[in-house]
């Protein structure tokens, strides 16, 4: 018998709280069938216990740690940090650093939730800030994209970082281990003189550094969708943007769809006749599929998830937690960060003598 | 009889030159038939005129120029300015400057057609950097989001800059002349506190200087499509890769629309039947449609055409350029800056005392 999944579960995190929560581990379970996993659900147990009466399959498989105290969606990540102790996302999160889970999801602050693991789980082998990804779908499978707002800047060597993490990440969990993720850095243009400073530096790094990575030039926005590289690095502000812009056409084109469907009798007929690919369609386009974004560099799995999150959208960011804690992102990132040490402190060293 | 309006056109500009660009032409006069348009073309005469000879009505309402010279599209902008006098791009931008045509347009570099627009044509009262402004569909009609692309950093009184020639390009190009356009600033969460200090400063000046504009506060990437505000405000990065994103979920829409309705033969028959509604969704969710970005803030109209546009898109962008210069935009303008200009240089002087 193979031993369980612990998933930690920050239960007060997310607009709509522990009735959200404990339908998206519902949904979760369903989808992690024949898998032996575990909640660990971190919240207000008054709150917790009414809804696991709802969902007697979560029940069997959760244990309910109380705590009163929850961090404000509003909260500033240093005020977080200092009074966050003994909160549901922070003891979500020490769970992991305790060994007692595999992996902590939470819908809440994501400033909190970055700088509380940071703090607990501390950055992996010299990384210097952690990375929100997203498992972008593409028309040829699945682009990682980070960072999607763990932070609001980023300088050239924390771009390279995120290269080096997004490339491990998506190995690890969406490609074939023995293939090499392509990488691209999102720009505004494909010629080397376009762009601010930090991405033509971060491109003349990543070019010179000589890593072990397929690295690809500039990508643009379009290039995303379209599935050109494995991996698209950007700094949080753009990557934020990029993909909430992008969740904002797929919605845009749901409701076009449904206009369009119902506007006449015979395009009605039509789409009663298509409605089942269409409704296929509808699945893979869905924004919530795409939620779920790791926090990359840790010593441990954090997963957050939309603070909007429908329960759909929760249980995939629990998947994405049980899928990154059975995988070998760890040992994949532990190996190339200790080959790729010396080219970091070079890079990071030229960075400071430029600035 | 009303006077001619006169288009001047940079028939070099673009990736696929005097071809594309004199089919884009013939579109575009089928779209403005009715009204009295000329065409001044620039450029290389011995490519020119067999184009015109395809399309004779193209080839009665225009002029050729010629020019041999011709602006690289990997030039830099400084290059361009020093040594592009008497270039396709510069002419086609001149003619307006010399009153020979209302409007100019290229699918140029965009860094040249800058440079060299805000040289020939000056900055409008006051403003520093002109904006690219993209009229993007949304559920709920069109919104602009400027800037994406012209410049590639923005501070705090840039970004209240683009605000006010949003405002006054949307209300005399997509608006009702009575009602002010709503404005939006972009960022990564609509709390005071979120987002980087150029975005958050620009927050409080739009809030606090007393602008005479509707400004609702921050927005996210999602709100774009969503038609939330009228007018959306983003530094020339963001905005350039939020545009290029949004294209190329547009192209994977369709990729999956086309796949999921030719998967199955019931598909196929349904597809069949609600073919004419799916031909106009695909129409209006086209990203051609939303080609033809006005530079705004200059005395002058200049339009931006994608390099990569296809003739159907080049017509947009002339179609664009004809109704900027026949709207009262120049006139709202002039009577906003003229009112804001006290707003404004205080703005710019409390961000100059802050830096």
């Amino acid at each position: 018998m193979s031993k369980s999944v612990v998933i930690s579960i920050d239960a007060m995190g997310g607009d709509k709280g522990p009735p959200l929560v404990v339908a998206g581990l519902a949904l979760a379970l369903e989808r992690l069938a024949g898998q032996d996993v575990r909640f660990l659900l971190h919240g207000d147990e008054g709150a917790i216990a009414p809804e696991l009466a709802k969902y007697p399959a979560v029940a069997a498989v959760s244990e309910v740690r109380h705590t009163a105290l929850k961090i404000a969606s509003d909260e500033k990540a240093a005020t977080a940090l200092r009074r966050g102790k003994g909160s549901s996302l922070w003891n979500a999160v020490e769970a992991v650093k305790l060994g007692q889970a595999a992996a902590a999801v939470s819908g809440g602050n994501t400033g909190a939730l970055m700088a509380i693991s940071k703090l607990l789980l501390r950055m992996a082998g010299g990384l210097e800030r952690p990375a929100l990804v997203a498992s972008w779908p593409t028309v040829r499978g699945v682009t990682a994209v980070l960072d999607v707002g763990a932070n609001v800047t980023s300088d050239a060597a924390q771009l390279m970082e995120f290269a080096i993490m997004g490339e491990a990440f998506h190995r690890a969990v969406h490609g074939k281990s023995a293939a090499r993720a392509s990488v691209g850095l999102l720009n505004v243009g494909s010629e080397d003189i376009k762009g601010h400073e930090e991405v033509r530096e971060a491109h003349r790094l990543l070019r010179e550094a000589g890593l072990d990575i397929d690295y690809r030039g500039f990508v643009e926005g379009n290039d995303i969708a379209m599935g050109t590289v494995d991996v698209v690095v950007t700094d949080g502000f753009t990557g934020n943007v990029a993909l909430k812009t992008a969740e904002g056409m797929a919605r845009f084109f749901v409701t076009t769809l449904r206009e369009t469907l119902t506007s006449t009798w015979v395009a009605k007929l039509g789409a009663v006749i298509a409605s089942a690919a269409l409704k296929r369609m509808r699945v893979r386009l869905d924004p919530s599929s795409v939620n779920g974004g790791p926090l990359l560099g840790l010593n441990g799995v954090v997963v957050k998830s939309h603070g909007g999150a429908d329960a759909k959208g929760y249980a995939n960011a629990v998947k994405m937690a049980a899928d990154l804690a059975a995988s070998d992102y760890a040992a994949q990132i532990a190996l190339n960060l200790e080959k790729l040490g010396e080219a970091l402190r070079s890079v990071r060293a030229a960075a400071e003598t430029d600035s």
